[in-house]
């Protein structure tokens, strides 16, 4: 199959974008670079520099890895994604191409401003390029677990059969996102589903939850090959971030109570629900909603986790919760529904404690680079 | 009050300016001509010529009325809005500096795309310049009740409560439109929510049915105050169009079956409904929700109305479906709330038969002017 990776440069878009090819299919990955300049202009780059995607493309080949086309450019410039969609003919689009920053998104007026547009544009212009010069491509969209938030019933996969008043339809499930970041995916899946409804466009909606990770077959080739693995207050996520500052000896930051609870999941395991998604694609006139994670955890159980697996590897873990910077439920009801993705064929990769020391012996080869001063929250809600 | 008037030309904004300032409120109207471009670029420029926004204010001034301050400006640029809050100290804004149109949305990829920019990024702009520079300003924001589209269940008033699997949660009613432009107003919605949340903005949105109508106390003060009167396809709403078509001796154009029903509300009722909900604002942290029409009518019964008054005036009428450009149900359940405005205390004005019967013998006065070419429809949704 010929697949545009959008964001191919990501933290999921260049293992998807090496995943995808050594699958056997066409891929070519799109970028335009913006978090890394993000990541810059915030003092948050990864753990270890990645060579550029140019680059990267290259490192896989010479490592054994099939071709993977590169192209860089900004999927905002209709122009430039109009071009690869007529060239490429893709029979799948997997869109990355977002700011993917909660906090970014919180910093002021410009970043959010920028995230809004971002995403939004974005958005816009793969389906119009869809539309418009490849009206078979399937579009698969990465939105976020975070759309729904933290809800009193259950959270069921993307849709609700509501029965009100003696009468019965069936609508999106509710959104209510806790940053500006989260809240534009919530307005890509509304943008998506119009146009899911007005052109027959097939489309799956990935809800994913928060992702954890940096090994994967095809990265573990070479050490330039690795994800961008950031374990800032910005662009880390909550796994990372801990298993690095119990490697750096600092204490897991836990923000407030440490009872939010969410749906996590594997790095290999966003992989395997991707090529899904992409392998076995919604019908036209479809807008899938799928909820792609594999466990849920309270922070509180992560950090207990990093912690005892750590303190058997010798790494001395402490938990120390600081003042909530983030506007959010500590403790709340939390039941989302995640079969449909099993019923694809996803096979989990749980967190284990195997799993875990995995991670914190990667991380561990890298403690020099670790800058203790990007651990503390530098980003207020308020 | 100090009273902002965002879009303040607009066919509702400057009615709304006028009679904003003749309650005693202070009146800013800003606007950036962005209507009229379109409506010159779409050959579907309103029946009567309307003097600009500063001449408006000046012969408002001289026929007696109240002093309205103008600005002309682009609320997308913040610079520029956040200088207007910073200087005038709004205590409520009145948003409806959106581009109005959803045939034009529906055009091709640069109309979608400039009503998806301007739409979001206006309404972004503004609630960011409400936090930064008056933080006490309330927002009354021009929804539509477009955005809940057509469901099998009754449409409550912004928000339901939903019983699932024995537990209960209250959420936004689902919304799903039928044009990017009423889309845009989900948007608006779900990022205004979002705000609310986070900041405790003190919001009102007001689910607007088509308005209909070209006289109001205030604009009655001098034919050159008239509001814009737009009767084509693309800026002109469906009464509005019939009482052209009624008084052109062309035949009024049914999409379609004609079962497809919406509330409806006069313009006098839009200017009720708007400085009732600036008089008696939402609270701190609250997304009131309004659904602001006072009368349901299938496109049918407009037209039988149109053609009963107007054959009693001798001129003639006939009814003409033609196929429909838009994607939309013909026939389907509608039965939304509408109790907010009335309790808030809305004197409706119906659309009985003399009021019809007026509006054509405005209309008619005008019968010269109009250009029969931009009666059919010229864009289709597909």
């Amino acid at each position: 199959m010929r697949v545009i990776v959008l964001g191919g440069d990501g933290y999921l878009g260049w293992p998807t974008a090496m995943h995808m090819a050594r699958r056997g299919h066409e891929v070519l990955a799109v970028d335009n670079y913006l978090r890394r300049t993000l990541a810059l202009q915030t003092s948050s780059e990864a753990l270890v520099a990645n060579p550029n995607l140019v680059d990267r493309a290259r490192i896989f080949r010479e490592a054994g890895g099939p071709a993977v086309r590169v192209e860089i450019g900004d999927c905002r410039d209709f122009a430039f994604l109009e071009r690869l969609f007529r060239e490429f003919q893709p029979e799948a689009a997997i869109h990355y191409a977002e700011q993917p920053s909660g906090p970014y998104s919180m910093m002021g007026y410009d970043q959010a401003r920028l995230t809004l547009d971002n995403n939004l544009q974005s958005t816009f212009n793969v389906v119009w390029a869809a539309i418009q010069q490849a009206p078979r491509c399937q579009i698969v969209k990465l939105g976020t677990m975070g759309e729904y938030g933290t809800p009193n019933i259950d959270i069921e996969e993307g849709w609700i059969e509501i029965d009100h008043k003696g009468r019965k339809d069936k609508f999106l499930f509710p959104r209510q996102a806790g940053t500006l970041y989260h809240t534009t995916k919530v307005l890509d899946t509304d943008m998506l589903w119009f146009y899911v409804r007005l052109y027959g466009l097939a489309v799956t909606d990935l809800m994913q939850g928060p992702v954890y990770g940096l090994s994967t077959p095809e990265a573990d080739l070479d050490e330039r090959l690795m994800p961008n693995f950031h374990y800032d207050d910005i662009f880390g996520t909550v796994v990372n971030r801990f298993l690095v500052q119990a490697v750096a000896r600092v204490p897991l930051t836990v923000y407030g109570k440490g009872g939010q609870t969410r749906g996590y999941l594997n790095l290999n395991d966003t992989l395997q629900c991707v090529s899904l998604a992409v392998e076995k694609p919604a019908s036209p006139g479809e807008l899938r909603v799928l909820n792609q994670f594999t466990e849920p955890f309270s922070v509180n159980e992560i950090a207990e986790r990093v912690r005892a697996v750590g303190n058997r590897m010798g790494l001395d873990v402490r938990v120390e919760p600081v003042p909530n910077p983030r506007k959010e439920k500590e403790e709340h009801y939390y039941n989302p529904v995640h079969r449909g993705l099993l019923e694809l064929g996803l096979q989990p990769h749980y967190m284990t404690e195997e799993v875990v020391a995995d991670l914190l012996e990667r991380v561990r080869r890298y403690r020099d680079r670790i800058d203790t001063a990007r651990i503390m929250p530098r980003v207020r809600w308020s």
